[in-house]
């Protein structure tokens, strides 16, 4: 089948005096998780990994994937035509490494300029020109010859009102509007799905756990015009976006209205998120401003309405996450249980809260060895079975009206080594020593980031990732500018200055392979502390209420200000949760809380 | 005079055609302190403070300098022709923003290209063009007014033997050329003092408390020319330089040598290093590699025995401060004392060590409110006398022919309040617990900072500096690219990644204007630890042996770890020096290196 389809793609590229074509894992917005309409490079190769990229030529076929997943992408492409290039290991070309050894003199180069982002565009035109090349990116060759193509999405949007927003969308494109001022320019193009629903205060469901609307904006001086399937558009939208002074236009009209642009036009846009076919549909005379979406920044800065609603959520999460607790603890060893009806059940209490809209991601629910895996997702085969031993490590969240909640916890279900709970002492106090911090504004996630991981630097463990992410509100789960993160890596744009209302995950980990993993995540609240002739000081609210598990807690481990810190925690969490309990539930809930 | 001066100058200027000259505080070197010769700025200005630039126009005259010497510059300009421009301050142009504002269409700036550094010397160029103006550069205006200017030092030149150093030069230079090679250039330019004497295993004298001699170097794939005052090559150095490869031409040779080198050639330099007259000596069309010296990080990393004979200098210097810090605890309020007495006595005290060279700084001997300025240095009229009760900060160091020591201790003169001990039992554990920090290999000073600041900050206090520095190797104190800072300042080219073998310093303190100072410092060897799964472990190993006072810790404010970090570094201590000590002196070390 993956053959047929090579075959039929190469067709096509002859057909068109194409020599190489590629096929990223993108949708035209740079979104992290893509909707199945943008799973071309999945239907060319067979390989069903979240991340890859497909090189094809007329002779070779190839696929570029990372560590996570190369021996799902080894049994996926056995004995097909598709060769795996494994990234990051030595002597394995990039991609570009690839195309730039690969494309002979004179040869084109093509892809669907759409799911490249304009800076990756610009690379590859740079090695199309040393090579005298040509590139083809108008076409999306894949769709030519892919039968049953699933649609664009298309689902609902909803209007979120002010009481959860807390500021209205004139007040943010306002905003906006003194950004694109500063820094002098008459256009910015936004391409960003998280940040147009943001800037809208609408929210849709075109990608599986991140209620954004496919669509473009284009904001101006006076004007803003939204690029959007007009299907979605009800009456009450087409009312509030006139009153809003937004005009809406088809979604596929950006490309003309990109094109359209007086050479005279200042145009702010953020090169690395929006698509190549945008960036190079503008007048070459354009100035162009290529700098992070200001709307980055100001989304990530909570308001204190959205913060207030957070903390709602989080009591609703947080309650749903202890009944679930409660019941694993109790049902294991009695009645048959898995990983994934155990998520199952998680997603059940909370689908049973207020205002629930949706899991904010796709449930890990692991056990023992599976836990080792940081990004591991229970299939049929995997599915382990609950024993009442070892540690279960869930980590999970839901998008409420109220806003995103984003939690870990590893739950201990019955006896446990001496080496699992020196393990999970060590991170749980690496999560609270990161919470606990007091620091100068001016702060940014590299600085802090030892906090969380020197406990367990200190005995010689590590975790292979940051300690956490900013969260989005009611958008994707993972947002920027914010993190924790010991070595900077700019393309992630995570290591921001922390500033006052930033929601970010304070998630350490212990992770052995084949035996288990522990993880524990809060979420924190920036937050201003004392000024004085220092300087601004910052501190962190912990607003992620769930018992840590004192089954697997050593407290001769633990100094008596960690101990202190852990009860405080505690204490937090049973006033917030207990009144929404049942009698059983408080009463056990009372016990898992206790001081220690 | 100082009027007559700059009324000197605008003739010298006027002949020329030049309608604005700088005047900065810098020697052909970018070194970091100057010699008497290069003092020009304060000549010409009458402001004595270490850092500031000049600027004079047919009729003005600014002196800009940094906060630290803003009171001082006041008074010392008061009454004259030269106006203060406060550095930082708002609405105060910076130079650059001065010599743009006020350089006219089609004017002429002036400066001594030597004592301008490569980058510096573009960015006026960049603003020269765009006025249509002109540069000259080639002359040392000043030199031709000031009567009595002390000459160019040439101080004798000690080669130091393989048993000093670890390495011969032919090694270095063989590594050096290792790293030419891979940067793909066939020449290199090396003008920093510190870099030259490193590589070549010598030392001199030509800046106070640097043993350094002022000379270039000019590296080729299989030559190397050492342009220097031929004065101070005697015959042993002659022969030395002989075998190990090495030419010897003038001082003022480099100039036109760079000249001449041919457009093929590929130079590597550090434009920020590099003096302008010699970049803009270089041939137009030659490719010019503009990164740092690689001996920046080559003399960083110390060898083996750099660090087996540091901890031997560390050892003579402990016990030269431990006699001092018997002495001037059992003397104070018996005796007159006064800061500069007692700087003095520990001098003797240091020379008394063998091998000692020359102090490696000014010594700060900084008693009450004094020692709340960080930079302070005693004068005439600020001495004050030591009385039997509040802090003495003292930051000193010593060169030896085994390695250069940087320490500070502030020591409990008497009675102390509760607040001072508060604040010295912070400093201390914000000191050890830098100092105990494990670490994966990739990190930076920017990722341990907080070890150190954190229990200041938690407390509401802060040291408006970074916490520690490089140290040279009988070289300048202060040395890049490692160093410890929250905060990356690019210039500084202090946050490298911390490598085994660099020697930083950890020197948290706690600042009360018109109070108290209290800094302690001790010096950091970066080692390797664990290596496994995850990585290549560091720490770090604590060379600077003298008692932190216990009579200003308060043992209920550390934690049982803090105090076991405490006790076991004064048992290190003890253990270095006591065998060096008389028997009184050995008693009282015992009782203040006990464990609390």
């Amino acid at each position: 089948m993956v053959k047929d389809r090579i075959a039929a793609l190469r067709r096509e590229m002859q057909r068109r005096g194409i020599d190489m074509y590629i096929i990223p894992t993108s949708d035209f917005h740079e979104s992290e998780y893509v909707g199945d309409y943008f799973k071309a490079r999945k239907y060319m190769t067979g390989f069903t990994g979240s991340a890859g990229t497909a090189v094809v030529t007329l002779k070779e076929a190839g696929l570029w994937t990372d560590g996570r997943y190369f021996i799902q992408a080894q049994q996926q492409l056995e004995n097909g035509p598709v060769t795996l290039f494994k990234m990051g290991e030595e002597g394995v070309p990039t991609v570009k490494e690839y195309v730039e050894q690969n494309l002979m003199e004179g040869q084109s180069l093509g892809f669907d300029g759409r799911v490249v982002n304009g800076k990756a565009g610009m690379e590859y035109e740079e090695i199309v020109k040393k090579k005298n090349g040509t590139m083809q990116v108008s076409e999306d060759l894949v769709d030519l010859i892919w039968e049953n193509r699933p649609p664009l999405p298309q689902e609902p949007v909803r209007i979120l009102p002010l009481e959860y927003t807390g500021e209205s969308t004139l007040q943010k494109l306002s905003r906006l509007r003194e950004k694109m001022k500063k820094n002098k320019a008459t256009v910015h193009i936004l391409t960003s799905l998280y940040d147009i629903a943001w800037l809208l205060n609408i929210r849709g469901g075109d990608i599986e756990n991140v209620p954004v609307v496919l669509s473009f904006l284009l904001v101006t001086e006076d004007g803003c015009c939204w690029y959007v399937n007009q299907n979605v558009v009800d009456e009450e939208l087409a009312c509030y976006l006139k009153v809003n002074q937004i005009q809406v236009k088809d979604y596929n009209d950006i490309y003309e209205d990109a094109a359209a642009l007086s050479e005279q036009e200042t145009v702010l846009l953020s090169r690395s998120i929006v698509n190549f076919r945008i960036c190079s549909s503008l007048d070459q005379k354009i100035r162009l401003i290529d700098k992070p979406n200001p709307t980055e920044l100001m989304k990530a800065v909570k308001n204190p309405i959205e913060l207030a609603n957070t903390r709602k959520a989080h009591v609703k999460d947080g309650v749903a996450f202890t009944k679930f607790m409660y019941w694993v603890k109790q049902r294991v060893g009695k009645e048959p249980l898995n990983e994934i009806s155990a998520a199952d059940y998680l997603e059940k209490l909370r689908r049973e809260q207020e205002h629930f809209l949706d899991l904010s991601f796709g449930t890990i629910c692991a056990y023992g060895a599976n836990a080792a895996m940081m990004h591991y997702s229970a299939t049929e085969e995997s599915n382990a079975s609950l024993e009442p031993k070892g540690f279960l490590l869930v980590d999970s969240g839901g998008h409420y009206l109220e806003g995103t909640t984003d939690i870990t916890r590893t739950i201990a279900l019955g006896a446990l080594t001496m080496e699992e709970k020196r393990h999970f002492t060590a991170v749980c106090r690496a999560n609270l020593n990161l919470a606990a911090a007091r620091f100068l504004h001016g702060c940014r996630g590299v600085n802090l980031d030892i906090l969380a991981r020197g406990p367990l630097w200190d005995v010689g463990l590590d975790y292979k990732c940051g300690t956490g992410h900013g969260v989005g509100h009611i958008l994707n789960v993972h947002e920027g500018p914010n993190g924790f993160r010991w070595k900077i890596v700019p393309e992630r744009s995570d290591s921001c200055i922390l500033e006052e209302g930033m929601v970010t995950t304070d998630e350490p980990g212990v992770y052995l392979e084949g035996k288990y993993g522990i993880r524990t995540e809060n979420e924190l609240i920036c937050r201003k502390g004392e000024k004085n002739e220092y300087g601004q000081f910052m501190y962190f609210e912990n607003i992620t209420c769930a018992p840590i598990d004192l089954d697997a807690i050593l407290p001769e481990e633990m100094t008596e200000t960690e101990r202190r810190r852990l009860n405080d925690y505690h204490k937090m969490v049973y006033d917030a949760l207990s009144p929404h309990l049942s009698q059983e539930e408080k009463e056990w809930l009372k016990e898992y809380t206790r001081a220690i």
